[in-house]
């Protein structure tokens, strides 16, 4: 199995033309694998996996709510697909499937665990070197924000999470390492400084918006701090829009150029369209976790996502929550030419829909065209239903009582509180 | 690994309570299955599975166009994971994926197969057996409307399409038929007149609205034509939202009973909201195929349609295309009360979002209700898009000479022609 | 003063073309005016009206909720220029301002009044006879329907009603008599047989939708009922927007001529879109009667429903409550080649546009085209509402106690029960 | 005629309580008026009036392109009744209908006119001084930005212009005087000094938003240069809705403050709905002038208006382009217990919606409270139309060739060329 196809056509044409590309030649990777730092100093473009916690909780693996990656040791099966539908999307990195698997915290989740920490993210790192073998793809692990610093813990207590993490990553020898979902650019840098002692590529990103984190420091302020404390390529990822983030990103890099540093820069933000959001994202949408289907991001969204970002310089470009392969293989369709290949997805996609030129009906054949799909405002079905939402949050952050991290399920006495609470804020 | 759990509460309590519902005891499938027939004459719930095309469509299986099933062939293990997801998620039911599966077809389609018609349909039937034998799934095969018919061959040449494929359905012994997606009542009734010779039971289901068939048969008398053709359970697929779904049913059903027949009834709606459909349903729309995601329903909005299905009489309840597996899984948590069990895949997921109890932030676990889920009405987060679509159709239906099958791609020549006529109607 | 201008271009002109039509010369009403069936027999166009209740609502002279006309008599400049706006707008007709204007109804609605019951109508008369003097109008009596009928009074009783406002238009010679919205057909057929005592023409419109009367009559039928009870025109007023109200008006042609009957049709919608409303129309839609803003049709919807109606063969035109005098006005440009003038009050309007030629902005003066207007899909600037609400309506009508009525304002007690009830059903 | 009606009622219950407030006594204005000045100092709210130019555009009297004002002079019973209106609405201002009053924009705008400037100018004085004195109003004279500022005219060739309009103002002896209108703060300077000539109280309003001047001078240091000026009231009219009004006023007031000065502070907004502008305010949204309908605000949101601006520290408060009397009504209403009394319009107004105690539905009745109309998301009606409009809006401002003035109607050519940009842009 491979996971590109040497684009025969011409720079540029692609974007351009909606004929169907056909995947005829399969090119294999030659050799060892250039890494992460080469390809992007070389000026390549790196195409990002999905998020995992969303893609898998339709499909039934993953708990809304805990988020724990424990289905890397309990359904690697289901796992191992999402990555091999990442890959022949076109993605070159499989992330490891260990977002929130520390042992504090999967305790801290509530059910008695049928696997330990370690167990779950020595499978979940097994999974992705699996996978990424299949094709030109890295491995990558990730950190990201921890219970214990919104708990207020001491910086040397939150490096040493970060620390165990590590060690499994280290022992799998994975390519690089992510540093990722930081609200506060403070534990963001520690990670990082815990991550450099690696002597691997380490990427920072965190889920701000364009008003910074949450005690209010600017984007181009944090990129620095992050480049500062080691990142090699620093953005932005989840909590908001494609938009948002590209352009939140764009707000990094105009900070680390002003420092006069230098960086790489990516994106991987959500599927969800978020106008509607304040400086805490998507989490305080209304309809955050399980009504956010209205807001989806169309194919086309994704190549109109793609095409910013790379006019923005930005050269890593993924997807977090809400990203389906089909949208990953969006961005590597937009990115053909620049790249020089389409992924082994698309031999079932027509460019720019040029597959229904094969529709039983006529009016529907008449859709196989990018001008059609481009400049069509799609219909929500729902005229019920507002455009845009106001966001819950309470302004609380890092410190707060209501913020603090206990093992047990909320019990019914503070569920009661709350959801009083919840009522008199509407 | 099992499908079902006990429902160790109370009947009813499910429905009306937002507590979490463990997963603790697995049941296993006591000796042979019960027949599908067996199931619905003792009042059981029979939940079917979700469409095949469109979810495989996203995670880059099928070409959208061909709409063809090679991947059963070609990337086995895809199909089987998507199969296993709706077992999971509660489906007593694994279709064959043998949509557009006849060598016809397959070669109208346009590009060279790796894989012959045959091949395709016995790997299909492969996939779901093996699949269906992991929990307690019966096997469908399936047939749908064809190309012959809208090119106005005799009732005897569409009656052999139908018969070459049933002729594997009969060697791999799949449990039961489904003559599937007719858009022209006779059509249908010549399939259930086909499938009937082989003594198993047989389903029949019309992709058409309360307008009734593109002939402007009314779904009450469409309903007792196929009963009358032999068809033991007769409903509606795909086309529509799950209301105008219920709905049509429920017309099918006042037909039925109004002629002195007997049925039972089911219901495979889409997963998209469509309230601006006309007759031909949301092929029209200008949405689709690719940007419908602002229509998707949430698994709230499948629950409800779980509940309208069951209090109309229908008790074969299941999706068609859009639906993932989260879907399906909702509808087997509405129903959990009147079947007595929860799926395996409620193992991941808290009744009406009870999981959020655990979530670090208090607003958000202040949504963890069902009271909340219920009455929320989603944002799209398009604020420049309309909640509401025209149609496209251009009035035509079998027999114009629009609608003459070719096995050719349509040519620039046509295509331009169509793009012409298309921008004028609008 | 004049409201006519004879139309300089050639017929169909000026439906065509954008630019500005000059109103040169001033037609003279020559001699006696046209009666109101001499017009529709010899096919020309007679413009109504647009309703005062709403109208003068917004200028602070009636009071919603009690809806009583007495600014005939406290506020006479308001009533005389509404009038004249209208008569410049291109109305044909002056509708008395005498709605609701029994004493019994004023008596019902609560505050002590400065004026009887006699001396309102007698003045509201008067204002009308004046400004209809001033243009080529005629005067129109109306009646509606009653409260006693919704409280089962007897025919006779309710007969009684509509004689004494009779009695006042037969004094003050009024040219024709309307009798308008009734839900109930059985109410207008009793008022058009009191009417026709009178001998002057009679114009019937009840206030209901495509599903037919309260009672469920159907439009044909009801419209049967009203042509043999006497009424030469029959129609639809208030209550639903011009496209619900065209279709309607259609339906009761259809029933009319398959009667073998004759009759004119006439229309006066809403100036607001309800594509949601239930059976009661606009009163039941939770926006009504103060939130109905976002709902205003605009001047170019109002060209199309002109349009619609000619099309559909009704003639005379006009509106009902939310009409502005521009609106009207709309209504005479759509159809200006067809009657052979504009109206005054295009002194001060570009058809289509074209008066923004004349903008300082460059893009503004692009505006100033037919087909920009036609083509837009007005925003509404409100992100946080939905686009079609949910009709309340209990589902009561004619003979339920909540229906009964009473001199009394609603007691505290009464209001109490009704928030409650209305709570429980949202 | 009054316009004040004394509140019996206790401060603070009227914004509480939805009960009928009985318009009982008639409070007559004792002796001479309070000057502008007096009153604000004082501490006590002034409500202005709406804009005349949009509200007698659709009663028939001014037309959209030109926007001239010789209706005062032509019709003048149409403007004095819509004064009348705004005073019996609670307006304490009667601004002089002389908008684009100037000779030079008068035969710049087209056709002959029937009125020099002069007369028109005089009868505006006139009307508006005829009505003031039936209720405690004063008359403002108004000035506003000249085609020849944007045609690059000297600051004395501008200044000459204010004051020929000035003399009229001075001769029918206004109360005060106001710049109002203006794009850059340049040009509102010389208006403003030119106004301080006369010793009259001064206030200035720039029709701008939170980014500042055309010039992109910030709200703060606008606010600063008026004051600085000689203007003793500042603020902001037209453009945008009130929300962003109030904002950008209270930017103003911050600059102002930090600068050590003083000033008293005025918003005049518009009553469309406006979140999706830019900075050029609502002339650039598609639906600019014609199809504005569904942004229209409610009587609830001009409540809302009238507090917000108040607790911003906004106390001359009244509207601009799209309100009507009933808008200026709910600002002197929902402001009745800081004022003391209620305007003689809510003699036909239940406070909140309480008329509706009498209407003859009982669900109806139940939405006689302010809870319901204050959390009420009106529909639109419209679910074909998005909700919000991306702004035209070439980038062009003084000085640019497409602004320079011509005396002439563009020619066919001109408009050929710009419905091409136009299209483009699109």
């Amino acid at each position: 199995m491979s996971a590109q196809v040497p684009l025969q056509l011409q720079k540029d044409s692609v974007a351009e033309k909606s004929g169907p590309v056909t995947a005829a030649t399969i090119m294999a990777p030659a050799g060892a694998k250039k890494g992460l730092l080469e390809r992007l100093d070389a000026g390549e473009v790196v195409i990002g996996d999905g998020g995992f916690v969303f893609a898998l909780e339709k499909r039934g693996y993953v708990k809304a709510g805990p988020w724990t990656p424990e289905a890397a040791a309990e359904h690697p099966e289901a796992v191992r697909q999402l990555h091999r539908e990442f890959l022949r999307a076109g993605s070159n990195v499989m992330q490891t499937f260990t977002f929130y698997a520390s042992d504090d915290k999967l305790e801290n989740r509530g059910h008695t665990q049928r696997f330990t920490g370690q167990q779950i993210n020595e499978a979940a790192c097994d999974l992705a070197r699996e996978v990424a073998n299949e094709g030109d793809a890295l491995v990558a692990g990730g950190v990201s924000q921890t219970p214990s610093y919104l708990s207020c813990k001491s910086e040397d207590d939150v490096k040493a999470i970060f620390k165990k993490q590590l060690d499994v990553f280290v022992q799998k020898n994975v390519d690089f390492l992510i540093a990722e979902y930081f609200e506060h650019v403070e534990e963001a840098e520690w990670a990082v400084q815990v991550l450099k002692t690696t002597g691997k590529p380490v990427a920072a990103t965190l889920c701000i918006g364009p008003d910074g984190d949450l005690n209010g420091i600017s984007p181009g302020d944090c990129a620095v701090k992050l480049v500062k404390a080691g990142a090699q390529i620093v953005g932005i990822n989840c909590h908001f829009d494609p938009e948002t983030c590209v352009k939140t990103v764009k707000m990094m890099k105009e900070g680390v150029e002003k420092a006069g540093l230098k960086a790489h820069y990516m994106s991987q933000p959500l599927a969800y369209h978020t106008p509607d959001c304040n400086r805490q994202g998507f989490i305080d949408l209304p309809e955050f976790p399980f009504s956010l289907e209205p807001r989806i991001l169309t194919r086309w969204d994704m190549q109109k996502y793609a095409r910013e970002a790379y006019n923005a310089g930005i050269r890593y470009i993924g997807g977090c929550c809400g990203f389906e392969p089909y949208h990953i293989r969006a961005l590597a369709e937009e990115l053909a030419a620049e790249r020089g290949f389409i992924p082994a997805g698309s031999e079932k996609h027509g460019i720019w829909g040029s597959g229904l030129e094969m529709h039983t009906k006529p009016w529907v054949r008449a859709r196989a065209r990018r001008d059609y799909w481009e400049k069509l405002k799609p219909a929500s079905g729902r005229p019920f239903c507002p455009s845009m939402a106001t966001p819950d949050g309470w302004g609380v952050t890092k410190g707060h009582a209501d913020l603090m991290q206990q093992k047990e399920a909320t019990s019914q006495e503070q569920l009661k509180a709350l959801f009083d609470k919840a009522s008199k804020s509407h």
